[in-house]
């Protein structure tokens, strides 16, 4: 039998395991909630942030003289711990949980205020010492301490995916340059276009995560506003004056993220525009990763039924039936993370505009969705740059013999043999398949080595006038 | 300056043009709802059903003895002439408008009015004689009359829809028929996998589209549950005992759709399952047909530096700059209707959720998105079939050279030469760029007469061992 | 030092755990999927179907002569093993994966031949004996092994929702008969309409339940269509003749799943369709969920500034930095659990959307959105109905006074006074903000016990004219 | 009978009407487009964007030599004409159209080059003088003039949103000083809260508008960003040196807007990133607008049996069957508008997410979708302002009841009579159905006078301990 100490709350009393740093809130929440069988502990960052978040409060009430000194510092001492990865595995309740986040928050508050009082040499459960609603909860409401923690969580995974979009976008980069003679067809709508370089088609990838990049840091930047000091529906009721301000400083020098109390808390209190924005984002940066991954995969179709234009580095047998079949698995996971993290944007969505008067109650699901969508796109990044982007190599050959056997081609020899003979140069070898090479020189249009120096990939894949 | 005629409603007075059926209702309105530019003339289906509606409401109250058989003989008269064609120009409204379709039904109930007037011999406006609300609207509130328009209108376009469908189906299992005995690599994940035939391809369009047709079909069917006689929320408050059952035999009569009066109206006036239902079917059909044309623009990818398969018949030039350049804008036109699809299902499940209590109030949308989706599909699907798809020709040479020259054949041989020797074969295939059967006749595992044998079409693209 | 053993594939040799039950294949695909974190082994249904499915073919190729009984007799029995519920511990492949299913069908191919080997005595990696391709998959390709045990583990997944739907849906139907005389206001838009009774209300969600569970159940049908046999895509290359039915009846009786061969197979084996419309179904339940929550949360909202018309039962506190506050956090997280599935519905789309030709890589996270969506929503209907629905209370003071007091309840005079009295007595009531009984009393236009029996409850909330 | 043209192109003779600007590559656009009956015409910005554009090339080309001044000026008359209103009804091609905007463009070649030619004194169709292609479309591909096209219309169309959304924020604003010492009760998840002022509660919506513009000003400048002079896939092939420099210049003096050349032109004719992005932004301000509407809907809910607290101008009568009932129309389609938008939003992620390799052949749909999104969004903007807004009334009896009558007014009396004192008068407030304000007074805890004093507006509304 396990051993366990009683707690009480407004709907009576109960018994928690004694061993449990949480206590009676979060005992009555993981019976309400048992939706997902994931706990918020899948989320570090957020029970990171929500240690900092108290570790601030805690040391702004003490500044202002509203927490006796060792109790404050025995909160934030259990705080570090936290921070430092201790007792996450006490952060049981489910990250999807009706209430706007207030399970979650009183869960932390119950493993603060227990740390703490085995810190201070008292038994858990002891909440005349320290409590977990008036002492570690302190000048907050769930509503300022959760979306704060949420934001200030969320900034810190963003940068962890700008490092791993950063990775993926040296691997492309870094094919640019190595690719960046390799001449090729360029393609619109499936069909032959005119000629370009592989190297430029590899450098585009990289130039999108760069420009996602940028975006993605101009969303989080958005998150810096916090409404710490709200309390309950930003009119900041039973928070002392300057309270907002110390907690605010603290909570920016404990984790060295530059937050700043929103300037309408009010308005702060209730709003998730910065979170549907920065799902807008996301899914910008699924979009265009799954049309790189698509690409990928069309170019390296075959080996022989296909483009076959480039070797993704076979990572796994591809089919038990078919022997020596390798297929692309890298960029199929990841177009897979893409689609998630686009259908997570419309539960963002969804759950944003559900918002009701002073606040929206359906945050958890808004953090949850954002964070799996994080953390999926980060090691997706990682997982394409490593295990297929370096590996990737050329055949050049293929590549070549595509823009010599091309219709195409005779775009760049408008200017010089005219449209219209180029008109019938193009029909003569659509309809007997020949090339276009081989009949510009046997009509004596262009003198073959002329031609060989038209068809230069450096004039080619570059603008201008020949 | 034009002339004007007087009405009146609790608002207040207010000119209408003297020339126009409609009234103060619909001018107000028009001014309250000045959103897309396109009135609801554009759903002309919905019109004729609003119509029949009313047509069966006003003989329902006239065997009553609600309504005096000469009053009712005009509205009847007036909403046949509707059904016929005639005055959909009187439609002015917003297709998207709130209110739930309230400022739809009184557009046509001042519409049929005047029309009634017109055909009893008085002047528009007299509605002490034909009144828009108390006869035309009799036993009716927006909220049964209105939905229950909006279903016998969906029904109506979706057996257009499923017309059109069937047009393409057929088109498509036409191809199968032709293509029968073409014999192709089949790709899984883009890489080369085993062959089959060009005939199973396309066949495949054609039965997914009959699977769809039946799912349509299903889907449909639920909208012929109404609500007609339910009044304001579903009390039948002020509606005569009898009435909700004359009045769907009316217009089951006259539209020919087998209508029936819901069981639980209450419940049947504020749900919209049906209509998220139909447009989650709408989604599932342009799920296919999309991917049918990127399998369309794949195969056709070329010509020289592509799949090469097939060939879509040329519709218009490609390309200014790129002389010869022909590409597959039909079925890049049926992509694009497939997304908007999409969209617009997002679109009505974010209106059907919103409804609250008794009514959904944003039925407009729901009507106006369905509408727009079924419409859109079937012109896609007659288009995709009478300017594409009945056209398209086979690259025989290619296909079957795709075969020969495929590393997957060597899976058709595993039965009779081992699964090891299978996995040399495509190794040193691979390695060295030579065909297969080459190689299994250079080692002398299989004589050349045999092979050719066991790689016959109606073998290789059926199942069984061999 | 961990033992290992050694195992090898097409790309070399590669160690495993030696206490492993998976092998290579599975080795490399932990290694190229590090994405979720979460394994296949979070959907045992999957798990479940995956062994049936292998189990099956045993049976079926022992049948045929293909498999030696006691290799076939050692397969069925490390599959009944697993069905049992044991070994999930080895499925270790993520969630989100590339491959079309091949890792986790590899997955479940390795422990059961590793299984198998135990049960004959042999150790792990005796891969001569009982070989995971060879024997376990034979037969089989991951494109027709892979889909069938999906569609089986859906069916059985949605027959646990469906129950989990009707004990909501009879929760709602007590509380019907419970407050099937309770008389209150409806409304539409947010607007007092006309009187009804709360157990039309309650009725309202039973009968929306009732209806969805049909939709429910006839989607979950059409997964009842199976491709084993199809092999590689859909032409049953290398499965002998009489294998599809063998496997299919042994697959049947095992699970008791009415499964049948699908009669295209080609079709089947790149279709998602059923898959699409079953999310669609998905949605639409989420979509009506979301709505009566909505619902319950606004009827309940208050407790002084709300409408108060009934109390969800308190669950957990609401607030800490608020006295007394009750929140309806059960509603709220089904809220979001619909939000989740509605988001899920559009990644379950664009997987399906991205399948190309004879087949779609992205089931595995078709598979995993909706094995989510499905195990959520049962989750959420369960918790709905025994921590809220159960223990709700009417305040029916509240709600007869709204009624008393309502100006809709002229409607109900119409047939009585009139409708131009009735517009008096209305525009009085909203100016003087006195109520209509006792205005209408007081006019004299009514005596007051005639008055009380048109005012009845069974009178005002059902049909017809009075 | 018709008056015709004979015209030529790729696929052989075609006769026109001679009245029509347009030519045989339009006729050909539309028969292969009959999907929406809407032309581009229905947006006016991309006609005059495209205008703009061939006139910005048509001086560039001219400066260096590649046309005769004559043409070039002809051209130039012929845009600004287009630029001023003039022919917008010869753009008649389907908005949803496949080609990746060829059609678009070649109908807009066509149109110029024809009235270019009346300019000049020919007949249409004289095009060995004036060539669409040769002349109007010079130095052109539609790969970058179209997108071009549709980011100088976007961004013009955003300016348009921007100012509506301000009238709205301004109109919002000023209710918020209106109502700034209203004193209300707020609250969270439907619950009683505590309290504010009404002014706060409006001052939140003018807060979002503002963030918002300046969200949706950042995300149309990413769209300044061209590719003028990328010609077919961004190599610039047969663009002369010093080109797209010059193009970009005019277009720049042309339109006002500030373009500049992209930096990687390849990268730049492929990616739809802005448009995603700018999309997303579109989604955020719907959601946000979306939820003001719901709010103003519920607090507007009644007139009896709802809240209560604001009342919405009247603007149409709300029921043929309930006397005197007015409903929140003008909310109810804005919310609407908020849906069709967020359903836009998915279209557009397909669509982009489609692209492949060098272009994305779906941008026509990503015009329509946007631009339809802008124009609903600004309409609804002005409708919310003007028709609603700026004749909100308060019921100023009803809020301050609210606050008085309220439980959670104990709040705001924890700092004085303490936390434990204030859940007594809690309880027993809710099981008695006394205020809070009567208990403390009847208790003595706080004199009636003191009491007064710390419950001013003035005091609740705003942050600190009292």
């Amino acid at each position: 039998m396990t051993a366990v100490r009683h707690e009480h709350d407004l709907l009576g009393d109960r018994d928690v395991p004694a061993e449990a740093y949480w206590g009676v809130h979060t005992a009555r929440a993981r019976e309400n909630f048992p939706i997902t069988g994931t706990t918020i502990a899948a989320h570090p960052h957020l029970i990171e942030a929500l240690a900092a978040v108290k570790e601030a409060a805690a040391l702004a009430n003490r500044e202002l003289g509203l927490l006796e000194p060792e109790v404050a510092d025995a909160i934030v001492a259990a705080c570090a711990e936290i921070r430092g990865g201790a007792l996450h595995d006490q952060f049981v309740v489910d990250v999807v949980q009706g209430g706007a986040g207030t399970s979650t928050n009183m869960n932390a508050n119950e493993v603060v205020a227990n740390r703490a009082l085995e810190l201070l040499g008292h038994e858990r459960g002891r909440y005349d010492v320290v409590h977990p609603n008036e002492h570690v909860n302190m000048s907050q409401s769930t509503n300022d301490a959760y979306p704060t923690a949420v934001n200030v969580a969320t900034i810190l995974a963003v940068g962890e995916l700008s490092e791993s979009m950063h990775v993926l976008e040296r691997a492309f980069a870094a094919k640019a340059v190595e690719f960046h003679d390799v001449l090729k067809m360029g393609r619109t709508q499936l069909q032959d276009a005119v000629p370009m370089t592989l190297g430029q088609e590899f450098g585009t990838y990289a130039v999108m995560l760069g420009e996602d990049r940028e975006r993605l840091t101009e969303a989080a930047a958005l998150l810096r506003e916090i409404n710490l000091g709200a309390t309950a529906i930003g009119t900041g009721l039973n928070a002392a004056p300057g309270y907002a301000e110390a907690a605010c400083r603290h909570l920016r020098e404990i984790t060295g993220v530059p937050v700043q109390t929103a300037a309408d808390l009010v308005e702060a209190t209730q709003d998730c525009g910065a979170f549907v924005h920065l799902s807008g984002v996301l899914k910008r940066i699924a979009v265009k990763l799954s049309k790189s991954c698509n690409d990928l995969r069309l170019l390296s179709s075959g080996p022989r039924a296909g483009f076959g234009e480039i070797n993704l580095p076979p990572v796994q047998a591809g089919s038990s039936i078919m022997p020596g079949k390798v297929n692309p698995v890298i960029p199929e996971v990841v177009n897979q993370v893409a689609f998630e993290v686009i259908g997570n944007d419309v539960a963002v969505t969804m759950a944003a505009e559900a918002g009701q008067l002073q606040l929206n109650a359906f945050e958890p699901l808004i953090l949850h969705s954002l964070s799996e969508s994080i953390t999926h796109l980060g090691a997706a990044c990682r997982t394409l740059a490593t295990r297929c982007v370096e590996g990737i190599t050329a055949n050049t050959d293929v590549l070549r013999g595509y823009v010599e056997n091309s219709i195409g081609l005779v775009t760049a020899l408008n200017p010089t043999i005219g449209y219209t003979a180029a008109t019938e140069i193009a029909k003569e070898a659509l309809a007997s398949g020949r090339g276009v090479v081989e009949l510009v020189v046997e009509r004596g249009l262009v003198p073959a080595d002329e031609l060989a120096q038209l068809l230069r990939p450096e004039v080619l894949a570059r603008p201008g006038l020949r």
